[in-house]
């Protein structure tokens, strides 16, 4: 795995011509981040004003995917899953041979495996990657990138990828390890973003306006970030101490929290799963063990599921 | 409200006697930052093995609760519920008369708010809170404390109170305040804590390790940290813009990562939560609007519900 810094990429071969196919919100800032950086950038989008509104930031307009693939030898995919991205290859597939496609498209590991042996078979070297920060830090510093698939692929082709800003990593040769992280994180990210709905809620039913609560709630996820290497060393290691947060004292907090939300009419749902699966660590005998044992108890199917 | 660092509450008299009630790992850390800070301190713990570490620090070991209220002007209540601390005070009311009872229990305003009541009618000074930092924190500069309660009580044992570290937070006079931002700061943590698992157990279906992942986690958090008061802003002003992450394409993201945790095994019962509550608010036709909707979305309840 090598993380670089895309200023550590600088380079003074004339700006490679890129294609960018989807012009969502994330799709229209790589356009903008490759447009700023002097790439000639060529743009589809399945409703064309969007490519127009690029169109009048520099960016040539293509009428269909398999014209835009032509004009470059890196195009990149951006869409809302799969089968949006299938849709939109499958007649662009002759346009692509040669060609290097990145598909920044968020699914599952299986689908980048398999979308890779699609263009292998027709002759398309393929990279998969994720954007894991908004769209609005594309170009900047603050933007986070993970790539997989071959090496040399995403060697030759970091001088366009420096356009986009931020930080990269190439994560490895299997396709499908991009994905594998951006699942992993994004189930991190709807979890909090959920519970932060949920505390705003929570904390409007007495009176506590959302932005009195929040920076205090800065505060959690400061804590978090202390929580994260410490849990994970001790998940990869095979151990839970319980030192400090036993699961059955979290169990009576979530149970404190989700009487509290059912009392005030709020929807308690999440709360109840995060703490059935602590309560079946209680039953299990491993109370008293730290939280980094839940991993092993939400990776062990639940009696009478599946 | 008026937060401080207790740096600022620097005094110069001789510091005050401090009773502490409860010695799991969160009381024991506050008796011990009593007496590193000088307070002549008395303890009393249901099992007496706890109390006599601290006897060894220095702290006197009361036989009872009343007998414990007896030493000091500040008594300082941390147990595991209010089921605990009602069970452990109420033999004692007679003792803590013309005493402050400080309660750092953790449970919900309805019980902070009856507790007030039962020590308004037995002529006890009552104030709430909530420690927001693990007990590893206490006495450092880390620790987080949130008081609730009458206003002039509150700076009467500040001094005290700087004993304990950290940033403390008067919130206002309604004694179940503390326990407000408490229960909605635990619903974001405990949210969070439970993704976090849940992100490590699907990385490691795939083969990455929880270490691998922890770096991105952490970034995670950190967009969090933009995110939490954007997003406060925005429920606070009854606006929900959606042109970075609007709730249908949340509600994919969360198919996706459900899907691929039922694929390997792993529950997914939180996620399904998550995603079940996005799904109605596309359902109702805001798909497109902003994450901060889910807010209005999670205090609705769900037909059929209630």
């Amino acid at each position: 795995m090598t993380a670089q810094r895309s200023d550590e990429s600088a380079h003074f071969a004339a700006p490679a011509p890129v294609t960018v196919l989807g012009l969502g919100p994330m799709g229209r800032a790589l356009a903008s981040a490759f447009l700023r950086a002097g790439h000639p950038t060529t743009v589809w989008n399945r409703s064309p004003a969007k490519a127009e509104a690029l169109a009048d930031l520099g960016a040539a307009h293509a009428a269909t995917p398999a014209a835009a693939a032509e004009a470059a030898g890196l195009v990149v995919v951006c869409v809302l899953d799969y089968d949006a991205a299938e849709q939109i290859l499958a007649p662009a597939a002759d346009a692509l041979r040669g060609r290097t496609l990145l598909n920044l498209t968020a699914d599952t590991p299986e689908r980048a495996r398999a979308m890779a042996e699609w263009a292998a078979a027709r002759g398309i070297d393929y990279l998969d990657g994720a954007v894991m920060s908004p769209a609005g830090t594309v170009g900047g510093p603050s933007a986070v990138y993970l790539y997989s698939g071959p090496g040399d692929l995403y060697d030759r082709h970091r001088p366009e990828l420096a356009a986009l800003g931020g930080t990269a990593t190439h994560l490895g040769a299997d396709h499908g390890r991009a994905a594998t992280y951006d699942l992993a994180l994004l189930d991190l990210f709807w979890s909090a973003m959920s519970g932060m709905a949920h505390a705003f809620a929570l904390a409007r039913a007495e009176g506590v306006a959302a932005s009195e609560l929040a920076p205090f709630a800065v505060g959690i996820s400061e804590l978090m970030e202390d929580i994260i290497p410490a849990t994970a060393a001790d998940v990869d290691a095979g151990r839970a101490p319980g030192d400090d947060a036993a699961i059955a004292s979290a169990a009576a907090s979530m149970a404190h929290i989700a009487d509290a939300a059912e009392a005030r009419g709020i929807d308690s749902a999440l709360m109840r799963a995060a703490q059935a699966a602590a309560r079946r660590a209680v039953e299990d005998g491993r109370g008293q063990a730290g939280w980094a044992h839940m991993t092993e108890v939400l990776a062990a199917e639940p009696a009478g599921v599946g």
